[in-house]
């Protein structure tokens, strides 16, 4: 048997930046890259997480509340006239402030023709030595969205989100076809030598198992650079983003340094990985209702 | 600070067989093994998925019902003395005839006094070309228990589980500190050359992220060999049975023989990398209820 639809194939592409300390250069750079992505036919940009600003929640400041802004806002606007000069849907992460005292970590959609399809909030917040992201960030309460745009259906999680299954699972279920997943992971200088390689392929290899476990692409972009506030230890992010298909094959993979990302995802796939694994039809969902329990650890005696 | 607690150690034993023709030898050749893991310290010792067998479910025929056997019954009897003489806690897969017209594809656990502490039914049965599991395995209908041995708290799935996240993290939240996955998973002849290497290598990272995804061991066990009926394609099992720490770092890992894998498990590791990797923490156990749901595709307009 063979397919009887053609297959659209879309390029995807992940700019992957070092981060300025201020914010309009994080800006124009972006805009710069978008230009180049343009010209390499990306149909698809996804954007780092927080791209607007070094990663600031290394230390708890409220001065950097500052940073956030409303969506739609400044940025949104600017980005906006972009993705319709150049056809381009993009993936837009942002400091978001929705209202006084209320901020999100949030990734907003831009469809190809301008169109601000909606925003995901960020659900699952981290708050670890140099990530204290639950002083900033409120968590979601929006749940997993997902998005159509010109090029196809697409989920956005963020960060910290990659670690579980769950969230991966209901945007697939959603209808997406491909999953990115903006970031900002790097190393503790103090971790790194003996620990770098095993964080960094754990990181991998869990996002590759939400492609296989779904039959979906995933794409991951996460900044580079060693950001360092004053007095404190920084962080050093790996970049290393990546493109994998839905068998969780890399398509295209990023160094440590800046670099523009792309890759041709031809949705056709996930038609036939999902017929030769079909796992989505032999989910037991009449099994996983306690999923919704924080641990089932009832007494043995019960 | 560092832990206070002594840190148990246990040495876990996978036993990656090829099958014979006759189930009598299946069950010789693995009480033979299980004399080489006694030898070697092994405390947790789990057998290959339907080790009795060949792999049957490469036809659709009745007379294999034949095979099947009652828990208890002769094998768990034979095992049990054994694993007291050993005093080895064993995971012992079977063909369970519970009752006419409804057999499961069973894994026993036997602790080390030889007690039956229990049995998982199989719960997530695959149907594809020469996986005919459908035609003979009722799915289970009694979730994902743990089981407490003389030596830790454990899970078992079996093979066409491992693709499914739910699953494990089911286990996970049980409390067990060691995930086992009896298997029988092969190539297709023709499909080995092209496809037989991203298969591998996603299968194995998909098990290797549930171990990352919720912090415990995981563990699996593959038969190996070629296997054929009359007239049929064949499948070739490619064993590469292994054990990945609570951070998806593999300890221990076969090659595509007959071989005995020993790994010891460090259970302190699962407290050193909850508290580093803190996911259960952070769960958003607000939001996943619809995972119980085949698939979230409401019309848009709705």
């Amino acid at each position: 048997m063979t397919r009887t639809q053609p297959s659209p194939r879309v390029k995807v592409g992940l700019l992957q930046m070092a981060s300025c300390p201020q914010p309009r250069d994080n800006l124009e750079k972006v805009r710069e890259g978008i230009g180049r992505a343009a010209e390499q036919g990306v149909q698809i940009l996804c954007l780092q997480e927080l791209f607007r600003s070094q990663y600031f929640c290394q230390a708890e400041d409220e001065a950097f509340f500052d940073l956030a802004e409303s969506i739609p806002g400044p940025t949104t606007e600017s980005l906006s006239a972009l993705a319709r000069r150049h056809g381009m849907a993009m993936v837009v992460p942002l400091f978001e402030r929705r209202a006084a005292g209320v901020y999100h970590n949030t990734a907003v959609v831009l469809d190809a023709d301008g169109t601000l399809l909606g925003s995901y909030r960020k659900m699952h917040i981290p708050d670890d030595p140099l990530y204290y992201e639950k002083f900033y960030f409120t968590p979601g309460d929006r749940g997993y969205p997902t998005f159509e745009t010109r090029y196809g259906s697409i989920g956005v999680l963020v960060c910290w989100d990659q670690w579980y299954p769950e969230a991966a699972r209901l945007i697939a279920l959603g209808g997406a076809q491909i999953l990115f997943y903006p970031t900002a992971i790097g190393w503790h200088p103090s971790e790194k030598q003996q620990d770098g390689a095993a964080q960094q392929e754990a990181w991998k290899t869990m996002q590759r198992s939400h492609a296989i476990a779904n039959g979906i692409f995933v794409a991951s972009v996460n900044r580079v650079g060693f950001e360092c506030p004053p007095g404190g230890e920084g962080l050093d992010f790996w970049g290393a983003s990546f493109v994998c298909d839905p068998f969780g094959g890399v398509l295209a993979e990023a160094s440590g340094e800046e670099e523009l990302v792309v890759a041709e995802c031809d949705w056709g796939r996930i038609e036939e990985v999902r017929r030769q694994w079909p796992f989505l039809r032999d989910r037991r969902i009449d099994s996983y209702a306690p999923i919704v329990n924080r641990l089932l650890d009832c007494p043995p005696t019960s």
